[in-house]
């Protein structure tokens, strides 16, 4: 079992391209580190860092609001379809151990408060500024923030 | 079964005493309206609340994060507890089709973030203030604005 | 708050007229006892026992499956629209110290298993026998099993 | 992503040794047909299927009620701490297509349930009798049942 669990969240659709890219380094950069990247599964920011997860080999963890399981992205290694839609979003925050938000919408703000809620080191890539989270100049230091000198 | 569930939100301890008498004048108008308060079932903001929907007789929903249904503020009339932690503040919203925000905290912000992305009407008295939130300047008008003019 | 809370569970359709009979005396003479009567908020069973309950003056509690409110029956005193499908038979167990079953199908199986998963007294009327249910012969008498001397 | 996704589900302690072999070989065969184990990812029948696909390449999942993902047998590869308790039975069920039931207690009996009820394909090894599992005498025989033909 990966000594890692960071979540990746930010919006499932309409996502600018650089902040696409973004994302997809950080799913890069989280594998490379041995981390599996945990998501709500879906498109936008959960899609690329999955991708990019994926192309260093890394796992990928997709947790669905539907109950459906093809609603993953392609490059989910392993889904679990809830069926408890928004309600997920807990279920995405509690797997992890930090969280790294690439902007989003309110979805990704229910992540990032349950997130502090529970403690848990949030670090911002042009999202969301709620006191508590630590803001990213770059996906390499939102990883290296998430995950500290640990190995 | 009554017509409207309004939930009223806030954090459950070291609230101000002021902010405290907001919650017991929002719990009282809501049940003044008809409404069925809906709230996480614990003290502070939550049981202000309650406590005013009781006494003007209405009846108020406790949904509790822990299994223990004796966690629950005495003015509760019907109490859930759900066991489920803090994903039970994605109940809250869910039972209710309008948010009442009384100052809160991260768990307050997660319930916020919630109701707006389930496109629910969102109103702070004090409160976060995030985009879409609807600020009210007093119980009584928090309370008109969650439930507009309807009966 | 009440004392007791005591879930009846069943199906939701397709129930002979003496096991609705029967539910609805379960609920009658559970609202009599002065408890709450927990059930998953639809019809059938969960109707009939909230009817009961409803024409003694008792409060019931409607823990739905899906995420409109509207959807409870006519009975229902409090609904909490989850919107989680089946895994809301465990909010139903939780919420109540002693479950009693009428007849029921799959869904009354999962409640039963998950209430003696959690040590809490199972008594059936005419429904599925597994071990640790404790049988009763009538409405009266399950509620008496269900609540002991308890006032 | 895998094709498949089947459960394994059955009690987590106390299981006698011929039991224990049997949720091996299930794990083993399903990782064989490239299917994901899915389980509630502790001891016992859980941590057997685990140790029988992880043997054989394959990936596992597992869905722990607690909200400590240290708590996961040393051969899930991928561990979600749900903080659900029993509830996350119900998410067990959900991502699975098939259930294989071995043995089991209480628990066993509301996933079997919960299967049931959403009308997916339930293979019992020595486990509970309830119309509509189907029986198998050996582990191969559980997963040609639960996946049938297909690839």
């Amino acid at each position: 079992m990966a000594a890692h669990y960071v979540a990746v969240i930010g919006a499932g659709s309409d996502v600018a391209p650089a902040l696409l890219a973004e994302a997809e380094e950080v799913g890069a950069a989280l594998a490379r580190r041995g981390a599996i990247v945990v998501c709500g599964g879906l498109g936008g920011v959960m899609a690329a860092a999955c991708r990019g997860a994926d192309a260093e080999g890394g796992l990928t963890l997709g947790i669905l609001p539907g109950d459906d399981r093809s609603a993953a992205n392609a490059w989910v290694t392993v889904a679990v379809a809830t069926g408890l839609g928004e309600l997920r979003n807990g279920l995405v925050v509690r797997s992890a151990e930090a969280v790294i938000a690439v902007a989003g919408e309110y979805g990704t703000l229910s992540e990032i408060a349950l997130a502090l809620k529970a403690g848990k080191r949030v670090v911002g890539l042009g999202s969301w500024k709620i006191p508590g989270v630590v803001a990213a100049g770059s996906a390499q230091e939102a990883v290296t923030l998430a995950l500290g000198t640990r190995d």
